[in-house]
């Protein structure tokens, strides 16, 4: 976020400020992870709230002589690299398009973070040996988690469970409603590899899938902030995603044999303190709606403790919700997602005093396609994960209404980066990827032309072998001379 | 095609009409299929065929006495059901609405067909037994054939190959340009199936998925009535295609481990004659465009020979036109086709002399999204499988310049099908086939909104659960009263 408060958006400031954060941390609390993981988040942040301080000292030179020699060197110095020429050029004429700027600098940024990310795993997101074997002897060979699409649980993997986001598989969907059949294709391909290839355990290893549904509510202003698919309703967020679990373990047991069945985990997240309402399920996999573990509370009674007896304190918390007979290996698992978490909840209290600033939405871009996974930070992104404008039209007009929301009024266009990942090892995966992103790209401009025409939207085209550890391959953007995306 | 010309659709009689039909039988013909597959191809067209006479009749009855219970009586005698009400009762004031009377019979028949085809199996395509042992002994275990989307080749299957449909996995495109992707998945879900199931067989069989497409030309008028998507250039249809077979195959090799493997094979079909161009791999799986066996060439070598040696004729000539060593299992299916396909070179001897009058375009309607398994006739549906209008806009755009150029110089809309398969037993999957369906239909209102309001195009929306032998659920059509589609 950055030292000064942002430059766009609503943000409230918090409620309850207090002496948390002088409080001494918590015994469990990963000191060096919270040190990595702030770090990277200024890092990141920062570098995009430099743009628009950038874009303000451009206007008032836009006239000046040697305005563009200026602009270049204030550029590389602040945001650290150079701005297209073709935006500066004709400046002294006809003054500076500074919309088209603030897209084109915000694209580069964002190029730049994921190209970083690629190269230098910051997070540490790939070191993924140690969980995976510890989900293995929880008795679960892949952790598939669907948060909602919302960019305040984009950091869900990373930040608030602390897993190893190369570990996990992560689906974000509006109201964390993941498709069941493209669920059961990816169950259908891990089976596969684990009778084919042994990975990453042996299909006769007694473990299973685990789903997991990540929905959200606000502590602070529950009746405004919460999940906007479920009309800020916890209760209907709640059910609805346990009704799309259950649909997922049917339609595994009904479509193959053997006994084919999989595991479901449910988890609330209070979106301005990070603190998690896990739903605990039992050894039959039923889980109960009103019962759930607080993982603020826990925070509380295992402050003064020693880190031996806040884990048994934890492990016997879990094991208390589950409704009947306690799963000991998802109770061991909830027990480390309930450790992790404390970590995240000191680092709101450290950096937040406790309960974040931008308790609403404050995402700089909408992410729109297939990919992303460089993206684990809270509100920088919205997510409209979708093949095709038509299906994810719903999620889109969301997104655009929230980012037009908090641009528009001060005269900035929505970015909106379209990007699909591909496997490089398929013949043509790329050209279709890059068709795929030209594809959407023309029907984003159809359904938005006015707010294309008007300058307050722009696109920029990006695709990206995730076979391998490279960075974006740059397709179009409409920042350009020509002003048109990619088609 | 009953017995009347059609009263639609450019039709070119056949140029060399002659002395054939009066020829006697190849040796290896199947007579009695020849009887069942022509009785079932007379009783559907025929359907559809009745229904403009009908039309014509009810023209002229239009303004006199007790005209809805002559037009009811007529409709129930010639048609076998009754016409919606709504579209009759104010002829006698505003004249009847023929274009869209004319599409409402249409979807009727429509439904009828589909419902029959399910309850009563007319082309036996669930006795798989046979043919399935056949399959495994030459080495694969799933035949996956991708012909043409084109209604010429609607056919392929039951006709053409004389292979039990429920055998094989047909997926249709334009070109032939099948989703390597979408066909990954598949193979994964084979390769699944027979690790946990041992379906078809277990994964230790040493057999194959056999990935075919079917390319198409005309012997005819080959520069105009060829394939619409390769410009008529049969070099061209069979080259893309044969890259697409190869981009499929290296997509598993790299893919999957364990020397995973698949084989290809690329056939040529002559739509005026139904001959078959088989381009034969050898044991390497190498595929020769520049060779070729012609099942029209091998008809009238074997003509009259005994069946024993029109058959070791077939074998012999197969295993040549391998480019290098034949792969005994592929000469042995391929063999098997050649035989299929010399009863149906028959067939359009007996009924055409030898070449289709329908040389060119003359679908009945167009076929929208995912099943249609019931078609399995040549030139009633164009084909358009797409999730939605975004993809598949082209192939949809296709279809309607066909099927508008075949109906409107009439006065005719043009009728579409818009239809969802779905796996009952997944929960939520039949009301997600619903919605996708209504998404559809608002995306085809929006991209032929013209020809939609001048009453040009006309829609029925219907699922299916495929898990079943069940008939069509009708989800809305817009020749009701409302008059939109499912939105």
């Amino acid at each position: 976020m950055g030292e000064a408060p942002p430059p766009h958006g609503h943000r409230l400031s918090s409620p309850v400020k207090g002496a948390r954060s002088q409080a001494r941390l918590h015994p469990l609390t990963d000191k060096a992870a919270n040190h990595r993981l702030q770090a990277y988040e200024t890092a990141v942040k920062s570098s995009f709230d430099r743009i628009l301080p950038v874009l303000h000292d451009l206007a008032g030179l836009q006239r000046d002589k040697g305005f563009i020699g200026k602009a270049q060197a204030l550029a590389e110095q602040t945001l650290g690299f150079r701005l297209p020429d073709h935006l500066l050029n004709d400046a002294w004429i006809k003054g500076l398009d500074l919309p088209r700027l603030h897209a084109a600098c915000l694209f580069e940024t964002y190029g730049r973070m994921a190209d970083g990310f690629f190269a230098h795993d910051p997070l540490k997101g790939h070191d993924t040996r140690e969980f995976d074997t510890f989900l293995q002897s929880c008795g679960f060979h892949l952790m598939d988690v669907t948060p909602c699409a919302d960019g305040r649980l984009a950091h869900t993997i990373s930040y608030v469970l602390r897993l190893p986001f190369g570990a996990v598989r992560r689906r974000s969907f509006a109201g964390a409603l993941f498709d069941v059949e493209d669920t059961v294709s990816k169950w259908v391909e891990v089976e596969h590899a684990r009778y084919r290839a042994g990975v990453p355990n042996t299909a006769d290893a007694p473990t299973r899938y685990l789903k997991t549904v990540v929905y959200h509510f606000s502590s602070r202003n529950p009746a405004h902030e919460g999940c906007a698919a479920h009309g800020s309703d916890d209760d209907a967020a709640a059910r609805a995603g346990l009704e799309r679990l259950r649909a997922f373990r049917q339609a595994v047991e009904n479509g193959f044999c053997c006994g084919a069945s999989v595991a479901l985990l449910l988890i609330g997240l209070d979106t301005d303190t990070d603190a998690l309402r896990i739903h605990v399920p039992d050894a039959q996999g039923h889980t109960d709606l009103q019962r759930s573990l607080d993982t603020g509370h826990i925070y509380h009674q295992t402050l003064s403790m020693t880190p031996e007896a806040a884990r048994r304190h934890i492990l016997e918390q879990v094991r208390r919700q589950a409704p009947a007979t306690p799963d000991e290996g998802m109770v061991t698992l909830i027990a480390r997602l309930v450790e992790n978490n404390l970590s995240q909840l000191d680092y709101v209290v450290r950096r937040h005093d406790g309960t974040y600033p931008d308790q609403g939405h404050a995402e700089r871009f909408i992410g729109v396609g297939i990919g992303f996974e460089e993206i684990q930070l809270r509100n920088l992104t919205f997510f409209a994960y979708l093949h095709t404008v038509e299906e994810g039209a719903a999620d889109l007009d969301v997104g655009c209404r929230i980012l037009g929301g908090l641009n528009h009024p001060h005269g900035l266009p929505i970015p909106v980066v379209i990007r699909f990942d591909y496997h490089g090892q398929v013949p043509g995966a790329r050209e279709r990827a890059i068709a795929r992103c030209q594809q959407v790209d023309r029907a984003v401009t159809e359904r938005y032309a006015p707010l294309i025409r008007d300058g307050l939207l722009h696109r920029l085209l990006v695709v990206r072998d995730c076979d391998t550890r490279g960075g974006l391959e740059r397709v179009a953007t409409s920042t350009d001379p020509s002003g048109r995306g990619g088609h």
